[in-house]
């Protein structure tokens, strides 16, 4: 089959490799209907973390299961599937507690499991998931999704449920006056999820014309272009003299931290999901003093995809018009590019 | 009158001072009762925080109104009042959030209000409080309370609202699994904190018997004496192989913090209280990885105020334990070296 492989800094190639099989009782075998580029895709296409040797990348996939293995009861071949970034067992505390990401048995897309079996990366035509009962869930009544439903579907491996993350971590709610910090295909999820969960207010910061249009889509209220002390100084101005309740951080930077600390009222929160990229650690004299609180991390989109998915069939919320940009797995280069300069804020791959 | 004032590291006089008097309508002078010595006072007399001149010192206290402003109605002389440790105005977005200590007036004891009218410390014979129907709480049917309801109530003050804004803050209730970090005043206000909001398991970290002994009294199930990964693997023991989903984190150094975030599990909160003593900041990519939640700061002692208060006149509570030792105004340098050489957990000042 046809993967796609990281070779080192910008060389993204896609080539042959082995068709998965079963291996483990509780595999599902996925065979790719799209998969994606995320923003962490490209810190190893931009050397900011290194790529020792080739290694097959993605982790954002949907499809259809191709044959499972012989502990798999509550999948069937033909079942059209979402599996989370990241696979877990279902049993463990971490699991049980609904934080995902921290199972005892986590798998990570492009990797080896326990066993020592080769996973898949998602960027390639099928995917051996082990621990699949667990991992994926199954799209009730869907076969072959329009290319709507396929991208709204598609935004549930990561970048919605990540939004949600940020929005639940905050504690957005009815009546929340929100700041989204990040204006990527993240920070935009994260406002249409502080929407679905009621915020009053949900000020994006975003200097992209189209961007911007995409959040008032999703339900931002206001725009905000300006960044520092005059982005906060905008926000109380929009808030009537006081600065937000509920900030979300859909970056990762030190800026974009620091942006959102800014926005922050005292005692008030900030959800966390951009992935940390490095630099400044977060200040605990300033937390203290303004009685902010800060959660949030990797998302257990596992947890949050039934009641997600159950929104996007309902079809209340279109996630999917993240994707400006869709592209034949054969043209995964291009993708790269694309989000690299920016030029694309999602760039979907169809094998 | 007299008046404790600091004169730099290791100087602590009692020395007289002008008897305070009503400047402003909205203010109320107090003749303190008791005030007390907080671990934040400390840090001025070991020299970590420098004393550029010699100041009146102390913001722990409650006593008798003596005299009030004429635009005070809810008070009147002769009433007995709780004063929180910083004075707030009652009316601006943070305290009508309940984020009192974040009052765009805030008051603190040893300063000067924003009149530029002399504020008295708390360790001395009287204090005027400004703004003082926003900042006092009366204790309604007291007029000359006894030495166990004195020590009950100046704890309100400061520790036990302290000890409860770390409760709150890591999210405890019915059925929580707890961890509080620091044997001191606060951490063992915390400790009772816990078992008020029903927390199921309560662990207190402690290497000395009698604050142990005190802490089992509050309610802890469990006492650790271990540190570091020792100390993590103890709590993961008790708690069945699983960590802590809330841990209080009630000293405020690089290491206390430390092995809060060792002890919490992945969605786990810490509420830490502890003044930040200076050195590291929260490592944000560790937060990001285990999904570990961290909120808290200066408490809002004068919003939970009358909870708190409700069940101390209830017999229901008695922080006032953690008072080991009662000295006479006059002796205040001496309850400053008790405290210094950690032969008090808290010592009452009685002027």
């Amino acid at each position: 089959m046809r993967a796609t492989i990281i070779h080192g800094p910008g060389d993204i190639r896609v080539e042959d490799r082995d068709y998965p099989r079963v291996e483990l009782d509780s595999d599902a075998v996925v065979r790719v209907s799209a998969a994606c580029v995320c923003g962490s895709d490209l810190w190893p296409y931009r050397g900011v973390r290194e790529t020792r040797e080739p290694r097959a990348i993605g982790h954002e996939f949907i499809g259809v299961v191709e044959s499972v293995g012989s502990g798999i009861s509550s999948l069937a071949v033909g079942d059209f599937v979402i599996a989370p970034f990241t696979g877990n067992c279902g049993h463990c505390p971490a699991c049980r507690d609904g934080v995902t990401v921290a199972c005892e048995h986590l798998v990570s897309w492009g990797s080896t499991d326990e066993k020592g079996h080769f996973v898949q990366g998602a960027q390639g035509e099928a995917v051996r998931v082990p621990n699949a009962e667990a991992t994926l869930v199954k799209v009730p009544g869907v076969k072959d999704p329009d290319d709507e439903l396929l991208a709204d579907l598609l935004t549930l491996s990561d970048v919605m449920g990540t939004g949600h993350h940020a929005a639940v971590s905050a504690g957005v709610g009815p009546g929340s006056t929100v700041v989204v910090v990040g204006d990527g295909a993240v920070g935009l999820c994260a406002v249409l999820a502080a929407s679905r969960l009621g915020a009053d207010r949900i000020i994006a910061m975003s200097r992209h014309e189209d961007r911007a249009a995409l959040a008032r889509e999703f339900g931002a209220t206001d725009i905000v272009a300006e960044r520092g002390k005059d982005g906060a100084d905008r926000v109380r101005d929009l808030l009537g003299g006081v600065l937000a309740g509920a900030v979300l951080e859909c970056v990762g930077t030190a800026e974009s931290m620091d942006q959102a600390l800014r926005c922050t009222r005292p005692g008030g929160r900030v959800g966390f999901v951009g992935v940390p990229a490095g630099g400044a650690e977060l200040p605990i004299g300033l937390l203290f003093a303004k009685n902010i609180t800060v959660g949030g991390g990797m998302a257990p989109v596992r947890t949050y995809l039934p009641e997600l998915l159950d929104d996007v069939l309902a079809g209340k919320i279109h996630p999917g018009r993240v994707f400006d940009s869709v592209l034949s797995l054969e043209e995964a280069p291009r993708a790269y590019a694309l989000m690299d300069q920016r030029q694309a804020v999602k760039v979907m791959l169809k094998p």
